[in-house]
């Protein structure tokens, strides 16, 4: 908020925009530098996917030396941004680094190679650098990994004046909402918001006006976790202790966000058979090398399915009709299974379902399955009797589909539970197994039925 | 933060659940309302699902005693509080609803029945009424829909010092973090962070001391947006204007956060044919009639498919083993459908992609449908050339491979755009267009190729 001017619509935005791109292919540097100083570095960042790989080098120059690189490359969307920073000589980034707050330069150097990680950290001073080589030392998924050491923390005993005086002097660093109050051995004691400055008297002492019982995180929880807190109470900023309860940093409400946007985003791809690390954009060749060895897998499991129906080659080839009723079970079984999974898969990860409730989630998917049978059994039996006129295929249909979808209810529920127990992610390859179950066992029952029935289906 | 203890971890918070849970079924209700005082109302509300029907009215009643009724309610999901709300009579509901903040009592008041809801509204006195009244005229979903009317607006000619009198002289309310300054009509002109108030000299005005320029919502705007403007520009609220800049409301971050998991559930339940009223404990019954529909609507759809393998009958029943691979053509082409059309919705969901870069992305999906498909195909051809021993078989199996991945990047793409285009939710009923034009389209090319070179299969 501390920046030009902040454009408040989509209308205006995408004119200043439209202009500030002309600017950049026309070569109007002079002017360039002026519309970036008036611009939200945020909306700026939005501008570098429009732009051609020179015009990007152009833009991160002149974004440099008005030292907006750090605030605005941070906006740019994961994949874009790794992608730029292979390009920006290492003087720059280790500059740019030291300008991040502690955990977005952490997260830069993260997107490195390990050797040049190395040679940008030799860049930086001493004081910096050992923060962010402590920063890095915690997994990239962790409460530690996330958290910034960019925070307020003051002994209980200094006295409101002397707090003031503090923040007073104190410049650099994110956006201070909380202090936090700690004793003479680092251990979190307290937290005073800001806001209620307006009503501590000068004299009073941390320890009298903070507010005493702090919700924490410590530095190994899993940042889905620190989502799950931040969100369950509301919080602007949450502090992360070591085993010790020393504070050692926090993570504030922005990343939660991110952390959050990036969990959904691993929901979705997993439940797709897809790999987190590909975007919309990601260049042809390494998308076909993040989706092929999914779709082999699945190209596996498919051949099961047809060696299933294999064993039935002698039925068919006596009732095609059996061949073109194939599509409808498979279809069927998968749709539902794919509805029972994504609904046990977003209950676990939105903390609605825990593993001790799985029974519960388990049973009811079966009976949702069978009931949702018996009513696509009856349409699919009517609609198979009109198509062929015969009352034992309509039967089969009606038998089929519903030992279909309660086979998808079953392993729609169990595969993400099973997965959850196994401390896997439940959503991890779990629609190729569920589909798998769904064709085989439907294929097995609605082949095995036409095979017992065969002499009146003929 | 305001509240007695807050359990810092897991274990002790289990603890402390678990004994609230037995000094409920056992009706010590004294002890039970002396740890009502000490634990957080979100952990409280973690003990619903837990009890019986009368042991969660006997909850609430202690709660609303204890006037902690609307913190507690507000943390529930938002399933179990509306069947809840059913249960609590409309005089306590009205009370609950005047100690909510506005936002919240508009969500409460737009899970009841029109006509309760009028009652509940004729039991609020009329400044509060009026007030909800207003915000429920905005669409749920938009910036007017999830604004609070709690904010704390001030006019640009007070002093520092007035606007501190002012700040200790308010009680009741949300954590004020901001001071929106308004001009003599109300239009917006500029923001206080509340932080800043150590800088300032008492003499000063708010025209002088505050940040001119502020990002801002209109009421009309669609919620996912908000989220996105609050993500992009890291924002702890975002004020809303009306059409003519007055301001008239406010969106906290904790709000967004869960706009942003209601969209990421949104977006997944319509890839997977769910309604989003639906939950992992929804009764099985309710279910069944939320995803009969769908299931019907697939039903049409796989019964295309059928059609289409009809078509070929005659040519499945001169060689079985064809019954055999559809199974593979379907699954296939189903699962690169799936991750072209996640990609592509997940794309547009977090604005990677607009609709500008439509056929950017269309052309990607394509062509590495086609790769994917000249890999899976060489390998699929193979394993048929094995398990068969032709040769025509395996190139058949090869060249439909291709086709049906082309096909599923095609439309994998294209029906989420198409949707968006037509302003639909690109998600929705998505899955099952596409999973058609890849069943329709893979049987056509592989039955038709089949049918074409039959003598060279036999």
């Amino acid at each position: 908020m501390a920046f030009g001017v902040v454009i408040m619509n989509h209308a205006e935005l995408d004119q200043a925009q439209k202009m500030l791109w002309k600017l950049i292919r026309l070569g109007s540097l002079a002017q360039v530098r002026n519309g970036l100083r008036k611009m939200h570095p945020a909306d700026v960042a939005g501008l570098f996917p429009h732009l051609r790989a020179t015009e990007q080098l152009t833009l991160i120059d002149l974004l440099f030396e008005e030292q907006l690189a750090a605030r605005t490359l941070k906006a740019l969307p994961e994949n874009l941004l790794k992608e730029l920073l292979e390009k920006i000589e290492d003087q720059k980034l280790a500059m740019i680094c030291t300008r991040l707050s502690p955990d977005d330069a952490v997260d830069f150097l993260g997107y490195l190679p390990e050797e040049r990680k190395e040679r940008i950290l030799g860049l930086i001073e001493a004081k910096p650098k050992q923060e962010l080589e402590t920063l890095l030392l915690y997994p990239e998924d962790t409460a530690g990994g996330i958290m910034t050491t960019d925070f307020v923390a003051l002994p209980e005993y200094l006295t409101v004046r002397e707090t003031m005086e503090f923040l007073r002097q104190r410049k650099r660093g994110e956006d201070v909402f909380y202090v936090y109050v700690v004793d003479a051995r680092g251990h979190l004691v307290g937290v005073l918001p800001l806001r209620n400055l307006v009503f501590w008297e000068p004299e009073q002492r941390l320890r009298e006006v903070m507010i005493p019982n702090v919700v924490r995180v410590q530095t190994t929880m899993q940042q889905e976790e620190v989502a799950h807190v931040v969100a369950q109470y509301d919080l602007l900023a949450v502090p992360v202790v070591d085993e010790e309860n020393k504070l050692v940093g926090v993570i504030t409400v922005d990343d939660v966000i991110d952390v959050i946007e990036e969990e959904a985003t691993e929901d979705m791809y997993h439940l797709a058979n897809l790999d987190t690390d590909e975007h919309v954009f990601t260049p042809v060749l390494r998308s076909v090398r993040l989706r092929c060895p999914w779709l082999l897998v699945n190209l596996a499991t498919a051949i099961l399915a047809a060696l299933t129906v294999s064993l039935f080659e002698e039925t068919i080839s006596q009732y095609v009709a059996l061949a073109v009723m194939m599509p409808i079970v498979a279809g069927m079984g998968g749709n539902a299974g794919t509805q029972s999974l994504t609904v046990v898969v977003r209950g676990l990860a939105l903390g609605e379902l825990d593993f001790s409730q799985g029974a519960k989630a388990l049973f009811k998917e079966i009976r949702v399955g069978l009931l949702n049978g018996i009513v696509n059994g009856v349409v699919m039996g009517v609609i198979a009797y009109v198509w062929y006129h015969n009352l034992w295929l309509a039967m089969i249909m009606f038998f089929a589909m519903i030992a279909n979808l309660v086979i998808a209810g079953l392993f729609g529920a169990l595969v993400p539970l099973g997965l959850r127990w196994a401390k896997l992610d439940p959503a991890l390859g779990s629609s190729i197994f569920v589909t798998t179950a769904t064709d085989v066992g439907g294929f097995l029952v609605f082949l095995g039925l036409a095979t017992m029935l065969l002499r009146y289906l003929k």
